[in-house]
């Protein structure tokens, strides 16, 4: 394989795997000074959980060799051994280490959602398992020759050339999370203080680096699989990942103006995550000016969507539904209506809709359901849920005896 | 195109696109506590808008097919839409991304200028229509075929190989940004609290933080054009966009440690800084020696520039002018005595010097004049500047309804 | 060159550069409050200043000619001016900024060890005269054609294959960094505060996001010097970089678990950074299972070394001796057992272990005995620790005349 092509996939890898401490830094600026520990070695555990179990059998599960299997045999290629010799093993190895990096961070995003109130060994216990049972088999079907990537010829026929879009994770990353959260936000319960306006950043400029952090590597996590590509598509990716971000904070800015009178950096780095999360799966089969309207519509509707769980009584503290299920939702779907030659608006039928429906439904199906059967297991056996004593003296001194910081910092009452 | 080329470009404009925030950074920890937000959302702020603006107009508008176009057909390429397609559609689009990131930053600049007293909402509409009448334009004069490209030909003859060196934006950039910083200053006047030794950082790792950011970033926005030449040029770029700054540091550091006695830590930000803007026209046409020099020039004259505006009286609170306007004129200027082959010194005549100047005096003109009516405009209907009580009471809450911290956090008296 | 090779060479110099930021803030946010200026000055006055001297004359220190010479001429190329032309300039020049990245973070590796109590104007002198005295020509003999280069020919004959393997700086880094520091903390004598459980993070985010910029630029750490070799191990890099420090999070975090019933975001940090140390010597060397195994060692190692310096009473602050040191001789030792066709279990002799021993012992020797040299004549002459006076009340303010946060901050008793 070319140079350029290689270089530019060790440097997406580098790129991703920054993201998860950027979702620490996002979620982790979000929360109180008490629980600010927690909420980031919740991404932190995940990245050496993840990281561990990718290298042992992750990659193996990963990709399948028959449609229908649930996913590659674990023990195939135990701790990559067998990658790590032969032509190839430079591109396997490659291809590994890039892919490992979507297993963490999609483990890590769900955490924000049970945000000061989760106990730590049971989390990365839920981590590993949810990983193991949902995510490898998932990035199989999705990505790694399973059902999902053939759902094209399985609907409309063998000779069909329609096919399930999903460049960079709509379905395998975002919706896979989104629902895991929803599901163990059920699991978990709500909040004693759990009330609209009762969550205040602790550390504005925190949320806005992890924000930060995310877009810059999000350039890694959309346009590096064009690295199997030639790097054909990496300069629609990169603009759509600009355009369409910038304009989903635009959009989230206004619904705050209009609604609030107020624009809010809050808003703008969520805004921004909301546009990145809709532009994945979508970032190599939309014209840029598509994209931005996809990007201000995810940043107008997120930011509508995050109001829900005040309406509808569930306690996702840090919007892992509203912006992560919500968003990957809209960009899986609005493929159906404005992909390039396939899209309902753009030349095709109503194939492209149907595919984007079914591969985002069944993903959604799936992992809300194991997410909660896990949850739920380890909740009624081992807790998953704090005691609420623990939870009001602050989840960090709980639970990992640590303060965020030795300085005088009382929480504004 | 090789695909090396290809996968330089996308890691530039990731790098590139991060220094926004990198300024955000730098910027809003230099500020109080208590208008940090606010510093931080004029940078996001101007991520969103000009990155929408850059994809429907602005990149049509930054190239000229006749020399003495004001700029391209702003909707030409509405929506980048034509150039989605086509062979050269990859190679395009990326091109575009990556000067989307000039713009982008190029505006965020110049905020710090008027840090603690802004409306966000004047600022985001001073944003658009600087980037619109001033930073597109001018891109297209001095890279995108215009006349301060072909500057040489205009004053020399047609014959004459002389030309102006702006490799990454002395021009364009940061005498741009510190020549509308300057205006905008004026226009909005002091603060209530304007004196010298008034403003302490509130937030020093904060600080050091967005310095470090963009001197990474950097790397990627001095040898980031380097993907239209085959690379051939990164070598050079890559060690002056070390040494100069490393250079640029110790100058500072040494003016402060003789003038106080101690040299501090935002003495070291500010020369990094010093030095990158001094090297980026200049880092392909210095050896290594003479770029060390201007690193340590800049950092030298930066370091007593900032004083200026005491003497003087204009409150360019977080160094604009004393930073971007002075040490892009020292880089600038310099080439014409330094640039390998072509200056004073260096076996060239009085022409580079020549054509620096005028390339430098007329972006400078351009801005501040065009700055200085659209914030006056502003100002005088709509208003620009916060009212006095909310300055006091601080803008974060005052504009964005928001408090960095929600910790016990006062601010020193 | 390839350009493919080119992109991933700057690529690697800006992501090593942004290491040493992170080291800033790794050791900023371990500190306290009233120290953290006084911490990161000292990793970005080593940039700065290491910066410089390279591009003087480091870069031409760093290879030699003849095997037992001990280093090149420091003004063979002064200013690095000749390699500024000719036709490989591009690739000299590239190369040398990749290099100088490591020569500035191992300097500043070394003042973790003497937090809280070093003048300023001593750790640059110490800086730059251990740089030219030890770093310099350690490089050379471990990378630049010197006689650990070829030791193994040296001890085993002309017609051996046998070669010390330290790939990206087990020995010229860490070792050398963990040794240094070791002789300061004994120059330097312990803090008056010095005991068990004395020392809290003041800021532990800012510690998380250090360790985040060092494992996001340890892939260019690790994996950079690969464009010299076509990019053809990158994979197995990329893969090991990855694996070792995910297991040695997870075996830092048990030891915490075993030893005191919780895991801290503190130790997460810790053992990221010792895997990434312990692997640096070893990520071309070993399949990834292997690599598995050597971080969960490291991690757990390095978790229980970091006691040692209460038990033997050495005011190593922030464990540079138990992380660097350790980390780097159990990676660099490691090898002899494990490295992939001649380590001692893998179907090796003991040839690879007497190398790596001799290697690791000759590294360590060196830079204890220099560094222990130049500390003490500091120490004697213009003082290398600061007034017990000044060290009570605070580096920041006695040293840089600056506060790291202009809120109300006061320490925790």
């Amino acid at each position: 394989m070319d140079t350029g092509s290689i270089a530019w996939a060790v440097t997406a890898t580098a790129l991703v795997l920054l993201m998860t401490p950027g979702v620490a830094f996002f979620y982790g600026g979000l929360v109180k000074a008490k629980s600010v520990v927690s909420m980031m070695m919740m991404s932190f555990g995940a990245l050496a959980l993840i990281g561990v179990l990718w290298v042992l059998y992750g990659a193996s599960m990963s990709s399948v060799t028959g449609l229908w299997d649930f996913s590659g045999n674990p023990v195939a290629d135990l701790g990559l051994t067998s990658l790590a010799s032969g032509e190839t093993a430079n591109t396997d190895l490659l291809g590994s280490a890039f892919s490992a990096t979507f297993a963490i961070i999609t483990v890590a995003l769900i955490s924000g959602a049970i945000a000061d109130r989760a106990r730590f060994g049971s989390w990365m216990l839920f981590a590993g398992v949810w990983a193991t049972l949902v995510y490898f088999p998932v990035a199989a079907w999705v990505w790694g020759g399973g059902w999902i990537l053939h759902l094209g010829t399985i609907l409309f026929g063998a000779d069909s050339a329609a096919a399930v879009i999903d460049y960079a994770g709509g379905t395998a990353v975002h919706i896979n999370a989104g629902a895991a959260a929803l599901a163990l936000v059920l699991v978990l319960g709500k909040r004693s203080t759990f009330a609209k306006g009762a969550d205040k950043p602790h550390n504005v400029p925190l949320v806005l680096l992890g924000a930060a952090l995310l877009w810059f590597g999000w350039f890694g996590f959309n346009a590096g699989a064009e690295w199997t590509n030639g790097l054909d598509g990496v300069g629609l990716i990169t603009v759509n990942t600009l355009g369409a971000t910038a304009a989903a904070i635009i959009g989230w800015l206004i619904v705050e103006r209009v609604k609030d009178g107020k624009s809010t950096s809050v808003g703008a780095a969520s805004g921004a995550v909301s546009g990145l999360v809709a532009i994945t799966p979508a970032c190599a089969n939309l014209t840029p000016g598509w994209a931005l309207l996809l990007g201000a519509l995810a940043g107008t509707v997120c930011a509508l969507a995050v109001e829900l769980k005040f309406r509808l009584g569930y306690d996702d503290t840090l919007d892992v539904v509203g912006i992560h299920l919500v968003g990957g939702l809209i960009g899986t779907l609005y493929l159906g209506f404005f992909a390039t030659g396939t899209g309902l608006f753009l030349g095709g039928g109503l194939q492209q809709l149907t595919l984007q429906t079914v591969a985002a439904l069944a993903v959604l199906g799936y992992s809300f359901a194991v997410a909660w059967i896990v949850g739920t297991v380890i909740e009624k056996t081992i807790k998953f849920r704090l005691e609420p004593d623990a939870e009001v003296a602050g989840v960090d001194n709980s639970v990992h005896g640590e303060s965020a910081y030795a300085m005088e910092v009382r929480e504004i009452a």
